[in-house]
């Protein structure tokens, strides 16, 4: 592919670390247009591995456990190290949940206005697959514009989690302090990804509950198997308060020397060589399953084996061998 | 398909609960030459519904569990409340396990030698898609033979507990008594299909423990949100014993508590309906991905694309819009 000039500088003004240039790369890589999407893998091309360095955090929580206080707080600590921060927003749902997330920039008042932050509200209306591209291709560009932190923001709503999980480095779980019944709400899924598990609000009357949260949280952890590399006692749940500040230098040191230790053993590498594979499989699969069962000469048989499956007229495995021998003669 | 005589003659043996007629048509179904294929769809078809009355019991627990006494001290048990038992075992890792599992049939000297009840080990050597398949096919025939339980035994290793969960309407979760950091070894995506966790052993000097493995698991198991359709209280922890009786009519009776409100609600139908449609279609999208990617034209291409994503010279995105391409121009 011919590089388009424009690209070319714009690439430049990203790689110095130009929020403007950055916001417009987004807008870039958010369109659906196709001379847009040609502009994009161009300037996406230029940039290449740059940004590597960069610490992707996901972060889940379901609506009302204080996502963007929490962001607010840990992202101006942050700062406060040195570091520099871009928030990305996640939410596939967005027309479901009223396009909230993120979609008020004055949630994160003090953070919005730092130099050495970026933010950046989920565009609305989007279906999934479109959400997982415009997102992978968003962290790089935040990364390439030399932002040493990007946070994923995703609300803790259906498939969202996993994705996220899959294009990031570490995933975290931010949840309320709650007791007994009221934990129910976790997702099994989302457990299963999470490295580490922050209980929120651990400050004045909610403390005690937030530190009994953790420990119920602690408790089922160990019940489930740890990743086989990681450090002893990841996944792990720790409490933290947006408010006091109560653990939020705790939550950073235990994302960095997870971050470290992964890095030592060579898992950040080869899991992102993994999650670009893995991407481009799933999304591959998808595109060419779609192609095949829209094909004039298989959809019909497909349609009928569906239907036959459905009454208990056929079983699965006969209804597969139809399809196969459907598509091995549309190959031909 | 023409009705072969043999397997109308077979199949109606089948169905009057002929043992050894069902041993035959299970050794048919295993069978993976071309005409034993067409043979056991044959004799598939003539069977067709029959048998969906019987319930479909999965049961997992990794070695030491003691799970061949329980099946036995389970099996014997309802056989005395006048049902008949069956019972399965998959093992895709036989060979890694030595084969075994159920492999002597001693381990369940009792149950095998009474006549309610059927035993068959699992055959060694096969891959995971032909396991599916054929257990499977082996649950619809022990469920035509008129067996009320069929009980799909599996152990804890790789991903046998999802495939027998969606192949059965109850999954149950063995376990011995551990404490602490002993109880690691589960690994999520089992208690995530879970619908009842059974801990075993629970007599003599591990009695305590198991009860404080129960409620382990019973804390572990509210932290994640139960299926919005089940009863109250499900999934859930329970001890049980093999040796003394224990718990084994509580468990049963929590089964078919569990079945029968299923049933009510009509999830039993439709989650086998659901069951036989993703069967066909992940079998059939496998099989016609693994076509598509050995054709000539797209292979190269593909091979192509991943060492370039793999090098970081490619986004995923980009190598995608090239095997669709590739696709395309194969279909045109």
């Amino acid at each position: 592919m011919a590089v388009d000039p424009t690209h070319q500088s714009l690439a430049q003004a990203v790689l110095t670390g130009d929020r403007r240039a950055l916001a417009r790369a987004i807008t870039l890589v958010e369109s659906t247009r196709a001379d847009h999407r040609e502009g994009a893998t161009a300037l996406l091309t230029q940039l290449g591995n740059a940004g590597e360095r960069a610490i992707r955090i996901g972060l889940s929580g379901t609506p009302g456990v204080g996502k963007s206080t929490f962001i607010e707080a840990f992202g101006l600590y942050l700062i406060e190290q040195g570091l520099r921060v871009a928030v990305l927003a996640v939410d596939p749902s967005s027309t479901r949940s009223g396009g909230s997330i993120l979609g008020d920039k004055t949630r994160m008042d003090l953070l919005s206005r730092t130099p050495q932050a970026f933010i950046r509200p989920s565009p609305s209306q989007t279906e999934l697959g479109g959400v997982a591209r415009r997102t992978r291709e968003s962290i790089q560009l935040c990364a390439a514009a030399g932002f040493d932190v990007v946070l994923i923001e995703t609300v803790g709503v259906g498939q969202s989690e996993t994705m996220v999980a899959e294009m990031t480095d570490i995933f975290t779980l931010l949840l309320a302090p709650a007791g007994g019944d009221e934990l129910q709400g976790v997702k099994r899924g989302i457990m299963e990804v999470a490295d580490l598990i922050l209980v929120n609000k651990a400050d004045g009357d909610l403390e005690a509950q937030a530190m009994r949260t953790v420990a119920d949280y602690a408790g089922a952890l160990r019940l489930l198997r740890k990743r086989s590399q990681d450090p002893e006692g990841i996944p792990r749940a720790m409490p933290v308060s947006a408010l006091t500040g109560k653990g939020i230098a705790e939550a950073w040191q235990a994302m960095k020397t997870l971050f470290e230790a992964r890095n030592a053993a060579g898992i950040i590498g080869s899991r992102r060589k993994d999650q670009a594979l893995s991407a481009f499989r799933r999304t591959t699969n998808a595109a060419l399953l779609d192609l095949l069962r829209k094909d004039p000469g298989i959809a019909a048989v497909w349609a009928g084996a569906e239907a036959e499956i459905i009454a208990g007229q056929q079983s699965p495995e006969a209804a597969m061998q139809q399809l196969i021998d459907a598509a091995r003669r549309r190959l031909k």
